[in-house]
């Protein structure tokens, strides 16, 4: 019997989950259209849900989080301030043609460098509510994350834009000309880690990805390893200056391995999060609003 | 009468001079092709020479400088170690087809950031020629350099991407979706520097140019101001952590004010060194070497 079902829809990624009385997963579906996909569909967002979860609909309450709610979404949802709990965010549900949306978080949103999120609070509400405890939070991405829980609530984040300033400098700057593909490195990317530690003067080093190739001391398959350890070594040395411990990475694949890899040449242990964060988030915050 | 004729030959830019026997300029050409257009003549280097300054040539010595003597120039010629002076560039000229070409420095070059200039050491020899003294030299530009010069020598550098990464940024992240052109403000640029002077985090802080906008705190005209603002600010910020005075800055127009109002903004004077570096170093270099 479903006693929710739950989607975690971002803008490139649609996850939904069937769950059982006890939040336990039933059925699962990983591919489904973004927002921006979903969008540009004849019938919409309702036409993406139909066609990939359209019959589990009406079994269950229905809850979603992620970009889903941004200005681009189905529906455009205020942020909630800062501490945020599960409690908070049930209490702030949206019903909007019978689904109820997660709203996203705001930080600092009268200061210099305002931010904000949707979809990654529900994913560390997962975490809480799993029991994984306060600590730091890195989630990996285009834009990664960094946030910080304490007593049982979200109480800081900045987003950090390392996997799309990769992309930029790869294609589109001087450092991608002498890259060649090769089968990946780890050490160019330890390389590069500590090359990025190093001081924070960000815009300097990375012409080292440049240098070092023409100087022959760094193979042409190894220059967007390297690029990508300075950049991702630059963002955990500088977000762990004032970080709490410990440090937990909630990513997948290849990419969570990477900041692993980086917060250990740093001295780090960071444990990596067992999936299922968002899913277990929906399911907490469905639970407190009564919704299952 | 002509005493030389020299030329700063760049990656985009032909800049070249006739001087007379006390070095002083008795013509000049700005624009012609750089490195990358005259290697695509079909005479090549020597056509495009021949275009814009063919009635100068036979008359007197010929010296360039720049990148023309890079892999991709007209000759490639090996880069000279620090300390480096007029002497040493002096010294080391390389004859080819019938002109004197000034080859380039490299800063630490089995370190881990190697760094190589080709025409900027040109400038500065021409800068400390003219009895401007030693200190911190600002380049600005795609690749701006950081130079020291002590006791009549360049004794370190470090290029900066800051004008091509703030091109990637605009063009090709989500930074540039809300930009919209504009009349330019001050303003918004001071803002950006204070943003960019703050820690070193700059992955983090450049998201600020999109959530400022978001929230409607930062005009569509004024986001690129912004952005550019908070990469300088960045690039100055971490350039004087360590830099010695006074500072210089050797550029023009637009983006030489930039960087002096962004000194400004973190409390340093930077004078903006008076036009003609180049043609006065290339003098410089000729002088000793007695081509001239």
């Amino acid at each position: 019997m479903t006693a929710l079902i739950g989607i975690d829809w971002g803008t490139t990624s649609f996850r939904a989950w069937r769950m059982g009385a006890g939040g336990e997963v039933l059925d699962s579906v990983g591919d489904g259209p973004g927002i921006l996909a979903a969008a540009g569909l004849p019938g919409g967002f309702r036409q993406a849900l139909q066609d990939r979860i359209g019959d589990w609909l009406g079994t269950a309450p229905v809850i979603a989080s992620g970009m889903i709610t941004s200005r681009n979404g189905w529906v455009e949802t205020p942020y909630l301030p800062l501490p945020l709990d599960a409690a908070a965010l049930a209490a702030n549900l949206t019903l909007h043609e019978g689904i109820h949306f997660v709203t996203g978080a705001v930080s600092d949103p009268d200061g210099p460098a305002p931010d904000v999120m949707r979809g990654e609070e529900t994913e560390i509400i997962g975490h809480l509510a799993g029991g994984g405890g306060d600590g730091t939070f890195v989630l990996p991405g285009t834009h990664s994350k960094w946030a910080r829980a304490e007593g049982g609530a979200l109480t800081g984040f900045r987003t950090v834009m390392t996997g799309e300033v990769f992309g930029a400098l790869r294609d589109h700057t001087i450092l991608g000309r002498l890259i060649q593909p090769g089968p990946g490195s780890e050490d160019a990317f330890r390389r590069g880690v500590e090359a990025g530690r190093q001081d924070g003067a960000l815009l300097g080093r990375i012409f080292s990805a440049r240098t070092l190739a023409l100087m022959d001391r760094l193979a042409p398959d190894q220059i967007a390893d390297y690029l990508s350890g300075l950049l991702i070594g630059d963002e955990v040395a500088q977000g762990t200056r004032d970080a709490g411990v410990p440090v937990t990475i909630i990513g997948r694949g290849d990419l969570a391995l990477r900041y692993q890899t980086a917060f250990s040449v740093l001295g780090i242990a960071a444990r990596i999060a067992p999936p299922g964060m968002a899913q277990r988030g929906l399911w907490e915050i469905a639970r407190i609003g009564k919704l299952a």
